[in-house]
């Protein structure tokens, strides 16, 4: 849309991943839940982080990286998070800047470090990740700007934001300025263990907040304790106006009132490190919905997006998006 | 040798490398000069990173990678260089214990940040380095201990050592320490440009102080001053015990007195980033003549941990370089 500044503003944890590759092995000797997203303090970061093999620093934080990867597709991105003004912190605005998405929330003037999401990926290229969430614990409903919310077409939040005490409210604050303002909400449930830890709130949300949903097939069985994906799927069907439900190696279902589409999954010559695959898939979704494309058009986007990330280390992408798609789709 | 508690000590600029890919126009729009290492301070290393694409954040400097390649062969190694109590501090000195180095130098106290390493990766794989010191000019005689010099049968050295003021002191010490405990010495020329920065300096080292010298074909003919390959080859035979001297896809020479080996390059199906290619040569060659192994198979090693550094990105090892020794040595 014209009157608009942005395609969408992505909030969330902002977090620089620490990435290293090891064996099952560690993850029983060290007790790590695989495949999940686990909250720890600053001292199990500094005791695991000890323990892990050589490691490589990249920006991340799952909003972050759809923001990032929503720039590489063309789109007009902006993101709110709270990071540390410590080399971290530097790393991460940097990163996001450099990408093309415009951060401008100061930061944290605590003395609470840049959060930090320690990554382990096995050979199976699963992640299993432990997150210190630091200085993104003080996002508050002030780092909000008003403007920038009605702005966009889409305000876009990471189910990560129900862990810290603050950030919901920040959220919860900027959908209502963005319904208001005749704008789109759109949220990811994020991680099946975190929907266990909001499931009430997360329930509430879908079906009162959120026009746009995403969650993977885990999170969305989790949401409503289904034992099938289907059961999941007729539950979701009359919630919330979209819904994109993704399923690895299976592809997505995209659900919209009458409307089913079922997307297979973009081929992957090697899977390296599935990091980043739902955000990936979130920003190419979003992207091809705020240009209007049809649904089923904006399920394969998101897929083009993902495969690309999951192809390599890290959660964004290498190559510039756009041109992928412009290839693929022709 | 039984009474060493390492094969090799490895002296350096102890950075942060952050690595990001960009085309030859980048280059030229801010006045890089093309696969060289430029010393910049620290307003234009600020400068420079905010024109950066997204990057990422790997240990790296010269000496710490080869020492982390040595400890991949499966060599017993330790590392000497500054970093300070920071977060980039913390990395580096994450790494390269994981990695199973020794490192027990003690953090810089002054304000002085840990160095770092913008490296900017061509499409043809070339780096283009420009690095802030920071820290790492606070090495000095005092972070020797006598001890590890003296129970190493290798101090390694990077050429590097002789921008900072106080390092060369600390290397001068090294050597004397070595030779006094019937060790060997051991020196990279780095880079063309610092050969130009400290050639009599380099000669003056190269003929009295250094046993084992490593360089690259552009690195010798520099410190000679000769139009070819071959001339600057004949010029070093007589000057020290073993030289080394790397030509990228052409492979390595080996110089001992008499003795000539011509060892051809490893294949590598496609190379992706060529830093650290002569650190890792220098690791696989150190590693084998502290085994005893003949020079030329020595070179050959060394030929091995350059081709698995430089089909990726970073400039230590990914995978174990002792099982690609075992399986291409057999």
């Amino acid at each position: 849309m014209a009157d608009t500044r942005f395609d969408v503003v992505g909030m969330g944890n902002a977090m620089v991943d620490v990435i290293a590759h090891a064996d099952e092995a560690f993850l029983v000797a060290y007790g790590l839940t695989k495949g999940a997203m686990t909250l720890i303090d600053a001292g199990r970061a500094e005791e695991l982080y000890a323990l892990m093999p050589p490691a490589v620093e990249v920006s991340g934080g799952s909003a972050g990286n759809t923001m990032a990867a929503l720039a590489s597709l063309g789109g007009r991105g902006a993101y709110i998070g709270k990071v540390n003004g410590d080399q971290l912190g530097q790393v991460f605005r940097h990163d996001i800047r450099a990408a093309g998405v415009a951060f401008d929330v100061p930061s944290a003037r605590s003395g609470s470090p840049t959060g930090r999401c320690l990554i382990v990926v096995t050979p199976d290229a699963q992640r299993t990740m432990q997150t210190f969430l630091g200085a993104g614990t003080e996002l508050e409903p002030e780092d909000v700007e008003p403007e920038l919310i009605a702005g966009s077409q889409v305000t876009y939040m990471e189910g990560y934001l129900w862990d810290p005490p603050g950030a919901k409210q920040a959220f919860l604050k900027s959908a209502r300025i963005a319904h208001n303002a005749g704008r789109k909400v759109s949220i990811s449930l994020s991680d099946p263990f975190c929907v266990e830890r909001h499931r009430e709130e997360f329930l509430d949300l879908v079906e009162h907040h959120v026009d746009i949903l995403f969650a993977n097939e885990h999170e969305i069985m989790s949401l409503y304790r289904t034992r099938t994906f289907d059961e999941a799927l007729q539950h979701v069907r009359s919630k919330c106006e979209v819904a994109a439900l993704t399923r690895s190696e299976k592809g997505s279902v995209v659900v919209a009132g009458d409307e089913v589409h079922v997307i297979d999954a973009e081929p992957v010559a090697h899977v390296v490190d599935s990091t980043g695959a739902g955000d990936a898939y979130a920003a190419g979704f979003l992207y091809g919905l705020t240009r209007g494309m049809p649904l089923a058009a904006c399920g394969r986007v998101g897929g083009i997006a993902a495969a690309e990330v999951i192809s390599h280390v890290g959660a964004r992408p290498e190559e510039p998006l756009a041109e992928l798609v412009r290839r693929k789709l022709g």
